[in-house]
């Protein structure tokens, strides 16, 4: 009344657009599984603290298993006033089981609740996760197994810089992703934490068995400090951050991969699969996997940003501000989800042009080389650059590419030279002087292929 | 075949994992009224250039109207094949004419179209939040104008300043926030700009009349670059920015409220209305909509900072990359959209308790004006500022309130302190000295009010 | 005593790393001159408020004007405790002047003083960054007009699309850089705000001549609301997102002219003094400049990042928090400054390839200009388009260039060809069909380059 | 000349602004001695692989041992043309030594070169950042041991819930920041890897033996494929991203302990060694130090997001844009060096007042102990938590506090409630009640100071 003097957009006792505004049904359904495993270890929880009876407890069960059922078979009615996944299930036990439903939440709070489901769920995200980039990690290795005597320039800044075999280059960036898997399971092994039986803040006031709750929900450790367990999210900000950079290095591989496959350079083509036309342009087709894996990145890093923004500066324990977390996990998980198999059907599918890729090799990627044979013969190598170098401005200014220098041509810049130089115009022979453990040369990275398979095998152990 | 003997998670022709990837429609289909627009004001365009008669026009119009009813009343079946809003029109606009549908995208390329759809649909959602905004300030205005006479402390590094009006701190918010207001209004001249006639990269080739295309759909300028015009992306990143600050000043006002609505300041009482309980503690009221407010500064910025990273180092022109635009656009929309309105909802309803807030002022926040005494009694500021820095230390030793010292203890400070001292200790009369314009006294707070007010008239004209 | 019972590390009165992690003297010096100049203006008002004698104002600008000259030198002597400029000089000014230096804060703030410095600053800096851009815009309008005959092949999604002028890619730069020379200019309004007079929070308890304070300082308003003017950094915020926009807009310009400066394209070279060699590889020519630029668009962002967050979340007024944005600033304008400068050098010296740009257009980028030939014979697009596809096909599958395909393969796609079909075969004519306002046609980029040239006389006046 | 027709700012061969652009030296000289150590062991390399003899390997070693003393003394001159410290040592080392320095660039390169260094570098960064965390965790453990007795209010949502143990809160943040050590050590763990022997991107061609490099330089393992060895940064992302995390948990810590040290909520005092004063307001006593803290938490976030975005979408191998990664380094060890110590002096320092802490304790916060007497008495809890809140209800009708409801009154609510309730409203009592792991009870509090006490003994093992 009276304070409505100033007016304001809204009168009555509810504001729908608040009620909107609050409630996370619309996507902490998707939780309904954990949610449900959870509840159904706290109700033996409660029965072995004499809170519910053992009949109570399998009324709890059962009512449980058909929610269970319900959302399975896509049926679960979700009602006005679910607010969240949480409220939906119990409002829906208490319908089915009545009474013993009201005893469910006994020493439980949704603060401890909804951090045990968000946990449940990202472990079983993880999980997913680990197999689509192993999956994607085996197609790499064994492509680099079979194409493993292409090769083609490795450029450094874009610029052509010495000739490597197309295998060294796919298990650049498959080693990338080993790192990506082993820094997942560090984060899972701080995922896999419980938290139910901290209440709201300050733990569970009954004698509620939280070792047997770990045990029947399958965590590694329980949580320490009832506070940390229900205020924190460092989980879900790991697992964005690890989203980022896996996308990050796989927007790296999608940049070579399209500017291997322009017109260019074309060093490859993408499967139909994986490409798509123009609207207006009957030629086009356009690497669009491509773009879209590149672009997500950028995407699930705004996640990342975003959510470490809400953080920043919330006092401890819970806050609504918190409610930020599940959007960012499921897009972020979604996301990845989706990025790791296209670039597996991507990877694949892809056809390589190796006469292309081998014409594209230049003499002047030798200079170093060049460098390098006179190195053996005893120049110190700064000089020998700087004669090199000499070489390959004589070889520009002749107009000629550096190999149809004469030997007499080189003799200018050092009498080091002799005939034995035409040795040197070999890229075959060039890369295999890279035999040391990560080099380019065939044994070296033979030896890669082998290495990966192993790390491989032990990942599925 | 042989190209599979690596793997790979995917065998046939398409990659129905890859198509959701790349489809649009489940988002851009709000932009079907735009598209509706855009395409019938291209349909004159293409009948004044002869490209299709006037029959033909009238067909794709009354074709396309027909779609919009069907938009409307939500009956519009998006179809397999349907990757994105335009398609899905056209496919439609086919069934509905036949032929001549096959004549609208003539000379058109969706690389302007989408981008045409895009500036339509966020010039009116910038309107739609210029008068959410406006709502906002007004409401905040007129409440600064009737509680003009409630004091309360000023917090400077969250500790008790100075006295000041409860009004001055409402004006302080309204002020940022209309800043927001003309940045939007700066920002809509960017987005109310036409594209169309920019084709996919090169321009139009037909005689297509842009001047008369952007009298159709109420633009203010045509795009000067037609490359620039399909691949920028700048009004976008300009809005998410300009959602993200609008926020953060809303986030700021939330930390504000959320402190004086501790038990511990006690200075206002949300409405019920704004406020949930707990589900373990039957005496919690949480001020979740402040926490939403203020969590939802970090969302919108993460979509900022996605969609800037997803920009940093593009070629020009069209990349599948930019497709990252609208759920970004969409989302912040959303957000500020619901922001604003529950904000507006908070402020109208909030009670304040003026007696705590009076009753929290402290004679130590007068410190400063002990120092102005005797500034006006001839001492250089610096000097003032030390001899009541020792009063205040005085008091602290005696355990009273500093307004309890004697002219005699004053004086073991300064001999120039004498029985008018006595007149410092009002915290009414503290907060008239500061009449400067944008001070705390009534008659500038008042000022402050009517300038507001003033803005706001001229911002609905 | 007791209350070390648990350890730390420091024991004392005074933490020394406490100390230098306060101090911003490091960094705020940059601000000297500001703070000159608002202190100078500050003694003016407080003379008019009779807080100081004209002679003590004269003291006080004299004083100032020494310590100026100290500055500039380079022998201002910062001391152990100056622990801001603002320190700094006020202490410098009570050696020179004595007493009279004690009352140049009365009713000023570190709050309010602080701010106004920076303001000072930065309308400063902006002036430089827009001259810096407008020189760039320059280059590239005067260089598109006098290269406005090359043709080379436009790409969208990185693939070949349709032949454009070079030029007309030149401009499509220009045109974005130009909106952000707009958009630097609506900031600039905000930035030149007057804030002194604002206090610490509650405004200026004398007879402060606010207007008069404005005048001296050439600010175009004075601001509304002490708490805000104290405690809002948006004008920094607004700043470092610019910054950001700006380098976006590079990092583009730059990825494509790394593109067009591989050897696999070789459209352009750079010249020396942009590029760098390699420590190893003496044939090595880095586009070092380019990727500079591009990655300084991450740097700025990070900037602009890490303040909002900063900011959110944040009570009102003044808190230590804000000292985060000077750094900011300052690295925001040093790099932009640099950038800026660079790319102009970039741009005025590379060399373009213009037999290789036109030798890289190709028959198949003239598909759309085929179907266009049928759309000109009646045939509505979406079936051109269909028929063009087809043609395209058939060469492929023939291995032969497009435009090499008989009238009689031509009729197997469609009727309607016949040999007037030739004249679609000509680069030139086909970017002239663009003449729409935008387009790539001769006249079009002409008006274009007309246009900013206009647009960048209305800058400078 | 002709090339110049288009203006630009420069002429002439170099372009100061490019060089100073492109030298990283002012910067990167922080890693002399790592850059020092490397040689040193690759000069061994060489000469086992003799491209050396023992007598050129050790003048390489003395002079990088005289260097290495120039340094140490802050008397190496940094001459104009050391780019970066590579340059610099290896320049200085020719002036030492003569021609012998120019063989020690042999087979290795700039890219695998600084990354080593960089290794190096973080590697005993981490080291110390590892050491300010343990004696901050430490602090915490230990005072939370002292001062387990003292009880407060524990608040969600900003609001009073439940009473709980300060140390119970101590060690919520201790917990917190145990984590983060934790995840510094996997972090280490891919620092620890030998990248020195990848050459620019092909491996190295000599003999050099990479597990020799390995042994000397003390790194764990050795990098698998030399092209993502030099071109990749995930190290450093990991470490930026490491920092944000670990500064938003202190963000949240500095938040607490500035609400607890308003006025309003008078928990604690900070001493005066991390407190500041106001230049305007004698009686103000500021929380620099918190907001300090709270506030470097955005800055190295902004490093992480800034660097994320440099990375996104660059090609493979070495490019110049991953120079921003050093600053980046460098400012986040700074940051998190400094808040990790001021944070360390702030906890050991601040001073509790336990008697307004505990006088904070009200019975509405037994609320929920209130329904669990009924619960105890059989009731479901959702039935008692309506009953209990009926309860609040009523008292606050009454404006009375809870606990002074009479039997009578509270059987209005429920027939269940007899005499014994008085028993509930304990707060001492309330607390023992939470005594399973992680609660607030004294045992569990206990119990978590010996879990982190053990926790500790294995870190420095």
């Amino acid at each position: 009344l009276g304070s409505k003097l100033w007016g304001g957009r809204f009168v009555g006792d509810t504001d729908p657009i608040m009620e909107k505004f609050n409630a996370s049904i619309a996507y902490d359904k998707r939780m309904w599984d954990a949610d449900i495993r959870g509840s159904k270890a706290y109700a033996k929880a409660l029965e072995k603290a004499k809170l519910v009876t053992a009949e109570e407890k399998d009324n709890i069960l059962h009512g449980m298993d058909q929610i269970h059922d319900e959302w399975a078979k896509g049926v679960f009615e979700v009602k006005p006033g679910d607010e969240d996944i949480h409220t939906a299930n119990e409002r829906r036990l208490k319908e089915l089981i009545g009474e013993p439903a009201g005893k469910l939440h006994t020493g439980r709070s949704r603060n401890d609740q909804v951090v045990t489901d968000m946990r449940l769920w990202l472990r079983d995200a993880i999980s997913i996760l680990k197999g689509n980039s192993l999956q994607l990690i085996t197609t790499m290795v064994e492509r680099a197994a079979v194409e493993i005597d292409v090769l083609f320039p490795g450029y450094t800044h874009m610029q052509r810089a010495q000739p490597i075999r197309w295998s060294h280059w796919i298990l650049s960036h498959a080693v990338a992703l080993s790192r990506d898997v082993e820094q997942l399971q560090e984060i899972n092994r701080r995922v896999n934490v419980l938290p139910l039986g901290s209440g709201a803040i300050a733990g569970t006031p009954f004698n509620i068995d939280r070792e047997m709750l770990r045990q029947e929900l399958a965590f590694d450790d329980i949580s320490i400090n009832s506070m940390d367990a229900t205020g924190q999210r460092d989980f879900i900000a790991e697992f964005l951050f690890w989203a980022s950079l896996c996308l990050t290095h796989l927007s790296k591989m999608a940049e070579d991969l399209m500017l291997y496959s322009t017109k260019e350079f074309s060093f490859l083509t993408l499967s139909d699969a994986y490409s798509t036309g123009s609207s207006l342009m009957p030629q086009k087709k356009n690497a669009d996997s491509l773009e879209l894996i590149r672009s997500k990145a950028g995407r699930v890093f705004g996640r990342c940003a975003g959510f470490l923004m809400t953080l920043k500066g919330l006092p401890s324990t819970y806050n609504k501000d918190l409610q930020e977390d599940k959007e960012a996990m499921f897009d972020c998980f979604d996301t990845v989800h989706a990025v790791l198999q296209v670039t597996t059907g991507v990877v694949s599918t892809l056809k390589i042009n190796p006469s292309v890729m081998e014409a594209a090799l230049s003499p002047d990627m030798l200079a170093t080389d060049l460098a390098y044979y006179l190195v053996r013969k005893g120049v110190p190598f700064r000089d020998a650059h700087g004669i090199s170098g000499k070489a390959v401005f004589l070889a520009e200014s002749k107009s000629i590419p550096l190999n149809q220098l004469t030997v007499e041509d080189l003799r200018t810049a050092s009498p080091l030279f002799s005939s034995d130089v035409s040795a040197v115009w070999d890229y075959s022979s060039s890369v295999e002087q890279y035999s040391a453990p990560g080099g380019t040369a065939k044994s070296s990275v033979a030896a890669q292929v082998e290495y990966m398979r192993t790390w491989l095998k032990k990942q599925v152990q």
